[in-house]
């Protein structure tokens, strides 16, 4: 008899966030261990599922890059990195946009199906979704690693309005009809301005934003925008988690109500985040919004 | 991190079901202490926005024997019976009216719309959704109870396609314009007959059917239609058991998928039965389907 | 011959009425003797049948009053009144709700649906029609008296555009569930600005404004707004007439087209004031416009 | 007062006629003195702008006699007759067609117009909508004189549905393009049948069929087409009442719910016999409806 | 095989054209030659019969000169003109209207239907397309000769939505009913600027503006509409072409994008100004834009 | 001027054509040399490009055997082949998948997006659109090589109702999320069959069905499906051709109004064989139809 108390307590915890979020968008960026490992994958698989049935309109952006590497291995291809980018001539870009495009988008879509949930796989060149100009890291040429110059979200609109999941792979074109490959947290959160998603998420390896590195237990839940400078200086956003955050702050500028750096690591973690009062991972958002959840 | 495992997993089990009912009707008899009790009300009235809000389209049929009789005493109106039934004349008939669709049923409405549920309360009489004839037990003339001729679904699709949550007073009327007051387990079962719904829900006062009514352990879980004769035979159904089960049998035979008989007394109880594993109450249904709910 | 002439020639009359009135809206106050005598009943409602057949989007409030007395007299409750309004404690709330939208409104409903015209009656809590506050006349709590804080048209232009004709009973709700008696002139008023109605029409026990009250024949056919302030201080306009014409003004000022004061003992005045050039009544109308009417 | 009880008395009669042809299609086929007389053509003009004012839908059907043989004579040309049908050599078809389709047509669009109503004057050449071939009246060539092989509907659909009353010259083509006059009665028949119209009604110089032709109160008010044979054996339908009736008794068989006779001499005649319950002309149906008219 | 390159290559100039003027209206004056010689009239059919296949909505306006004359010769009308317009008293007018609208109107539709493609034969007063005041040229009074006052396209576009291609009679009507001609060149530009159509093109019998009228090879192919000025002054612009040319002035500062002079007299000329890149006739432009045709 | 004639005479015999196609689905089977040499590529893709703006709804099919080839080779794969069907491994069909959906795949749509024709890359994944089974030849299991079980049209008829060019990778999924390489052909041929194509057209690298294979001029320009055993016996139709021909056979059957065997190399060839009278190829018809193309 708990159990049914719990059970139903756990549905009525449910019921304000899947009226909040009834056919709102949420932007997922699907990549790390959730990607990796088979549990995780089908949890993510079936939080989407779910979020889905309840009337949400998920959107799924993924990267890919230990396959890459396997491939580019395969084909005994080395590569050369500048400041942590990874020049990208034109053997490596036809050899990522193949796993991106041809193996990695295309397993994802097979596992919506099979929870009876449509889905079609995309590329930023479909639709000519994604435009793309080519990035100059400190003015350096390294090959086609790209940045965003315009969404277009016709076709995403499009699929969705017929019961699409799209799941998009970040790879787009540019005038040219040149190639690029696009790190996948930015195609998350220039499709999630696109669309004024209502939720950017993603999953991470990381617990989410930690005051102290070491200290699991530091998790900060919420940051303000305004606060971020402040959190830099401090040096608890450092490293890697800086262009993270800076994005997450682009985002939300841009119209998108809140976003989240979730642990992928846990089990149904997008399931707790969307649907429970659990305070799972660090959430970023606007600062007079007075954000209850 | 337990509480957060039992309730990903519970959202996980309301998957399927979510699924499976998705835009499908279900029609609720709400009666019974469910309708007295304010915490029972209120969890009554939750369980169904919920259902509302993953897409399942509530009709609500509800009754008010005790309301009714705490009004006919004030106005000093004494109640006659035969077989059962209440002996109705026009004043009695005009008391019914005025409680059912215009006390119980707007109170009903006014508990959906605080939750955010647009709901709209109606009678048999609007939009002539409901004709009658009178009903003569034995032949004998006992005034204005009426039994169901006809269904008109059209204004239960219109306020159902535009959204709202009808609420049904088992109230009707003939040709003649006379007024009836129509038993509302009869009125459940011919709406959800009229609008192939896909599951017809009985709030009683009971465990459901058990083998042995002195034995709240002696539930039986499942009934096909073809058992309900044995089980009469039995007497393991008996009473006013009969022709409620005699009911669920024709609403199955006109299309209905599955009717259930739920103890109204269990707070959630809705819930659990719609979107749980947990085998709450008895339900009625058609043995060549083979219902692994 | 004769005869077809002037049928004909009526018909004919009608004509550019049907034109003009063709898609709007006209709300119709419905009380008085009108409500009560069993010929005047069944002439305003195959009125205002005509008017739906022929284009027109009629919405029809109707009062209560004698039915509530009896009511209230029948359970032995004694009415007590502060400057002319009736103190309304819960009892007599409840008893009032369960006359206007159980009794009187279904009765409507069924008048209309024995002329072939489909109508729903509703009061103002379903799809929450009308949100009231509480009326404190000079200060004073006399209990569950509103006044109209807000109107919601959608669910009155849902039953519209499915070619329902509503029929609304004056109760109201706020955001705390409390129940509301409001005044149904009030409440025409109300709908037909929200609803920017062409026309509002009162259907009453007096012949319209009367320049001399003992004459029935000093009837003032059309006021302009603007010379209301006038009539007020020659004491054309006095008594129970002031409100009610405040009433009308605040309508043409929320954009209604004309307001009308009819004598409801005529029969078919209704269909007089608006299809013929018969003038029927006063009419309160805003001055630039040069109504030919 | 008296004249305001006659006004609602015929208004009120009226209702049952406007719901019964509500959305339906009433072929009028407009001749004779109707269509001369300056006061008469406004009449029927003004009589089916009320038709469409209250929800249905008119198709006119003109001829144009007189007009023709004028034009002719200006150009002095002579016609030949054979059989009563006139030999229509390519001149004589070239102007038909001008006085049909670019005068008369034209004349009876802008009467429309000015009273408001939205009008369009086709020939059965627009949008194919006549399909004709040559009438050999006992193998005799008699030129352009056609009879009609199909109606497409098409473009009378299409106006309708845009709110047009579409006005019809009976001007026909075949595959090869050649020109064709038709009787104007036939192409009144052929489109009522092919719209499966509720009514068709011709204007006409008569009172309607009479059992006496000498006696204009020997009117014969209805006829059912089982006793046509009857009636022609008994010489009371003769000479060019025989091919009227027939066309009517094929339109009936067609689907055509009643044809009418009307005298168009009457002033608002086509009003009369539509909206009110009075016996103008004579009236063909089908025998086993009841036709309460 | 020479042969099958041409083709391709010709389909293939094609191609742009068939983008830039998808869903385009295009509004032809066809008059002069092409309207007379058998082979030309089947010529500009097919050409703009392929227009309406590949997606372009074209409107057909014509004139009807030389048939006029004919006809006012046969019944022995003799003409009058003042300053080159047509004096048009009564007969004048209705011997004009039944040739335009009665027979040039209707024997173009016949040619379009012929090849399959709906077509509608409508003049001005058709859906009150046209709305017409009179011309006083020097303020004289010269009869029935109107200049337009205001175009209502509805009946036009709601013809296109229904695929039907309106073919255009240049004759209008006022609020009096009178019945007004109109030079057909005005009734084209006028709608082009109603329809804000992307091109108006002229059939005409010359080849175009010549700078030298003599020397056919001195074809001034574009001219920007502010350069119209100067050629008036260089008697480039001269005649009965300056008040062709202020037309397409206006026509294009009422947003038509092009405007063309063409040679009718030259077979297939207006599928070679749409389709190709050959430069046919005159295009008159607005000077900001790059037309690059 | 003479070649303003061919251009007319070229457009005009285009336009039976367009008529006959327009909003007709035609499959193109993209492949061989057309797929390799670069002015080829062009030359199919606005071929298509044009079919698209006239009206056609192209669906490309397209297969890789080089690429994939290369790749294989690449990553150090050697490749076994029973009876001529590569035996597909998990390596093998991953690379193939790789080079299919996630290389050539949007390859061909970047091209048509630089046409401005808005095209979309999918496989038999995406919206679970081809369902296959194991092929066996033979009863030897090689591998992942499949077998079309059904067609799931959805997501073709959204994108092409949403105007988008669907671009088909010939890959497949089963209910066990196996992926299946399948022959691009036979992927074809049952696409045109479940969209009830119009056309069915493979690009090959043969002039089409030779009589005698060493002499070009001996092309079979018609072959009735009924002739097709005959053209076996007799040894026309041999080897890697019969599998084809018994394909096309197979689709005409299922509804395919004609199947054309096309030269590839020859540019344009697609556009001579939808738009011109020219005989390209071979085209494989059901006999009673008498094709006149």
């Amino acid at each position: 008899m708990d159990k049914y108390i719990n059970q139903a307590k756990t549905l009525m915890e449910a019921l304000p966030y899947i009226k909040k979020f009834n056919n709102k968008i949420v932007v997922i960026k699907y990549g790390g261990s959730a990607m990796i490992d088979e549990k995780l994958k089908m949890s993510v698989i079936k939080d989407i599922t779910l979020m889905k049935l309840v009337g949400i309109r998920p959107v799924v952006v993924h990267g890919g890059g230990k396959k890459i590497n396997e491939m580019l291995e395969k084909v005994g291809k080395e590569s050369l990195f500048v400041d942590g980018l990874r020049v990208t001539d034109d053997e490596t870009m036809e050899i990522a946009e193949m796993v991106l495009s041809g193996s990695i988008n295309k397993e994802i879509v097979q596992m919506f199906q099979q929870q009876g949930i449509k889905a079609v796989g995309i590329s930023g060149k479909d639709g000519r979704t994604i435009l793309a100009r080519k990035k100059m890291p400190g003015g350096k040429d390294i090959g086609w690693v790209g940045e965003i110059e315009k969404v277009n979200p016709e076709l995403l609109d499009s699929l969705m309005n017929d019961d699409f999941v799209p799941v998009v792979a970040p790879i787009a074109t540019d005038e040219n009809n040149h190639t690029y490959n696009i790190n996948a947290d930015y195609v998350a959160s220039a499709l999630a301005s696109a669309l004024k998603a209502e939720k950017l998420v993603y999953l991470t390896d990381v617990e989410g934003v930690l005051r102290d590195v070491e200290d699991k237990d530091s998790l900060i839940s919420k940051i303000a925008i305004d606060r971020i400078e402040q959190y830099k200086e401090e040096k608890v956003i450092t490293g890697g988690m800086i262009p993270k955050i800076e994005n997450c702050k682009k985002s939300i500028e841009a119209g998108v109500n809140s976003v989240h750096i979730l642990d992928g690591r846990v089990e149904h973690c997008l399931l707790l985040e969307v649907f429970t009062n659990s305070g799972i991972g660090t959430m970023i958002y606007k600062q007079e919004d007075n954000h209850g959840e």
